[in-house]
């Protein structure tokens, strides 16, 4: 069972929620376009369901409503911001806009940002680039929950790794991935359709592969040693040293080149009570035009995406996708017919409403 | 057995035979360094190896030895690249260094390259900016030998993404890594080993798992169908789409974004006969001074690695890799004790020296 809601509805709760704590009203709808965009898209796990959690953090006063982000260093087309410990969706979409600009104005933008906090989908930033024809790049650091190949223990993030890049007539290419072979959300997921999930996604601290998603998800959150396998899974053989350096590299962007957490410093607890989270992103957008006429690049899209969809299939198998089609498709549906919440986060939701005097729909 | 050459040996004599084949000598010189640089790191796969079929190109009129590269579009940060059908060593090397002139001037510097040819290892190019305290991104097309996911024919290519970034008193972080779970050449090693690959590496036409190394080179060769498998495998539960994402995207970036040919068109056969490739390339270099002072970037780099290498290990293993080191150690042996060449390519380097009027070493 779950309820249905508009997304303009939705998009109007959460801004209210946000803006009853002090963040500002273009600030509060920004966070909440963010996070609602991840709803529509059918990326759940980075929806409004993150939004008690944020709460409890800007209550804790472990996230500041109201941020000072500023310009630490700029050049032409560079920028490091400062995220004044807001709301990561705040900050990414100040950076990217930032990234737009510059490629506007010397054909690319590159912007990493310190003091930020979880910035919800890395989609919604990288095609933030794609009504301006250009080529959206965007990924950040998380909580570690990753084991590099030959490890036992979580030291990376699932960093998720965006690109996004016009099309003609066609969809965009929008990819947005978990760096590990998948991310941490699907515990979650399977977990509420009481199923287990395959040997290959986690291993514990013996290195053991674990299939209870709720075993997985305590774990994860403990700390206590095991964690995700990376894209390649465990070891050489499959190329997990591949999605281990993916990962790395992430974070060497999100994190080293902003001066931000890093590796298993990203949310680190002091002496049991957790401390700001110090997450690092970085953004970029590349101006199709510096590079190529905007008509011959999308019309290479077109016959791109055209002919991957015309590869002979494997039995059982009706359709290749294009990163970024199944979401595309869902979001029309949801715009349609509205986003199904799960119960339960959608009475955490209106409980939350309710306490902060916000008004619910019904 | 095989033979054992010292680098700058090995150097002059594939220097000398493009110099005859009427390379001009400073291009010799470059594309004679990236090909053993491939060696010295243990990427034989990508090394002087290759000499014969690029000579054999070059006899047959499909790579220019003496190519006019010219810069066809510029911004402060970006340009676009004719390689005019020469070597790709020789087109990449100018463009990378055009990156790390532009990221100089004004931040970041983004290049890709047109009607180029196979460029050698990505990983090259990114170290180019180390030297500069910079970040070096590189990624390439090649010849389609990946499936998409779900699909049973070779599509795209196993196209590297590289990314390099500088440490202090640790080796730099160097990823170099195909988008496929394994690179063409791992068949090569395979069979001259005498064993099977495991299944999960190459389908063939019909959906099954190819285990013998040389059905899936000669499958690879004939463009038959099948394929090599994207980085995560088949299908989408272990990730199989985002190693399809990743090979994609680097074809956007090297192929769309630059009007090479893109896809399943590298490397396309006409009439039986072959055609000049139209490979692309695309660099980026980041000044990291741009973004954060130096010495705390390197220190950071340092933290992640060390903190890195100090994660428990899993039961039979003994080091947690950074990306790139295992190269470093082998370049470090290789200058010292020589290059070994397998038998038969020392044979027919040794052949294609004496045709060409080449002095080799003995």
């Amino acid at each position: 069972m779950s309820m249905i809601i508009q997304h303009e509805a939705l998009r109007a709760i959460v801004a209210n929620i946000y803006e009853k704590l002090g963040v500002p009203e273009q600030n509060a709808r920004t966070a909440a376009e963010i996070a609602v965009a991840s709803d529509l898209r059918g990326v759940d796990s980075h929806g409004v369901g993150m939004l008690p959690r944020k709460v409890d953090y800007m209550c804790r006063g472990l996230i500041e409503p109201n941020p000072q982000i500023k310009i630490d260093r700029e050049t032409p087309a560079t920028a490091l911001l400062d995220g004044g410990n807001g709301l990561g969706a705040v900050a990414g979409k100040r950076a990217m806009e930032l990234c737009i600009q510059k490629a506007k104005a010397v054909g690319a933008g590159f912007v990493t940002v310190h003091d930020s906090n979880h910035y919800g989908i890395a989609g919604y930033y990288s095609m933030m680039a794609l009504e301006h024809d250009m080529i959206g790049i965007s990924t950040t650091n998380t909580t570690p929950l990753v084991v590099p190949t030959f490890g036992r223990k979580a030291m990376l993030g699932t960093n998720p790794i965006s690109m996004a890049a016009p099309a003609g007539q066609e969809r965009p290419f929008v990819l947005d991935m978990a760096t590990s072979v998948v991310p941490s959300g699907k515990m979650a997921v399977y977990k509420r359709q009481d199923k287990n999930i395959p040997p290959g996604w986690a291993i514990d601290i013996e290195d053991q592969p674990m299939t209870d998603p709720d075993e997985v998800s305590k774990m994860l959150y403990s700390r206590s040693g095991g964690g995700l396998l990376p894209l390649g899974g465990e070891g050489e053989e499959f190329g997990g040293h591949k999605g281990y350096g993916l990962t790395f590299m992430a974070d060497i962007l999100a994190g080293a080149l902003s001066g931000a957490a890093f590796g298993s410093f990203v949310y680190p607890s002091k002496d049991g009570k957790q401390s700001p989270g110090n997450v690092g992103h970085f953004f970029g957008a590349l101006s199709i035009e510096a590079f190529r006429p905007l008509d011959e690049f999308k019309r290479t899209m077109d016959e791109m995406i055209r002919d991957l969809k015309e590869t002979p299939k494997v039995p059982g198998q009706e359709r290749i996708y294009i990163h970024g089609e199944k979401e595309f498709e869902i979001e029309a549906e949801r715009r349609r017919s509205g986003i199904p919440l799960h119960d339960q986060v959608a009475a955490t939701l209106k409980e939350l409403a309710q306490e902060m005097e916000v008004e619910w729909v019904d």
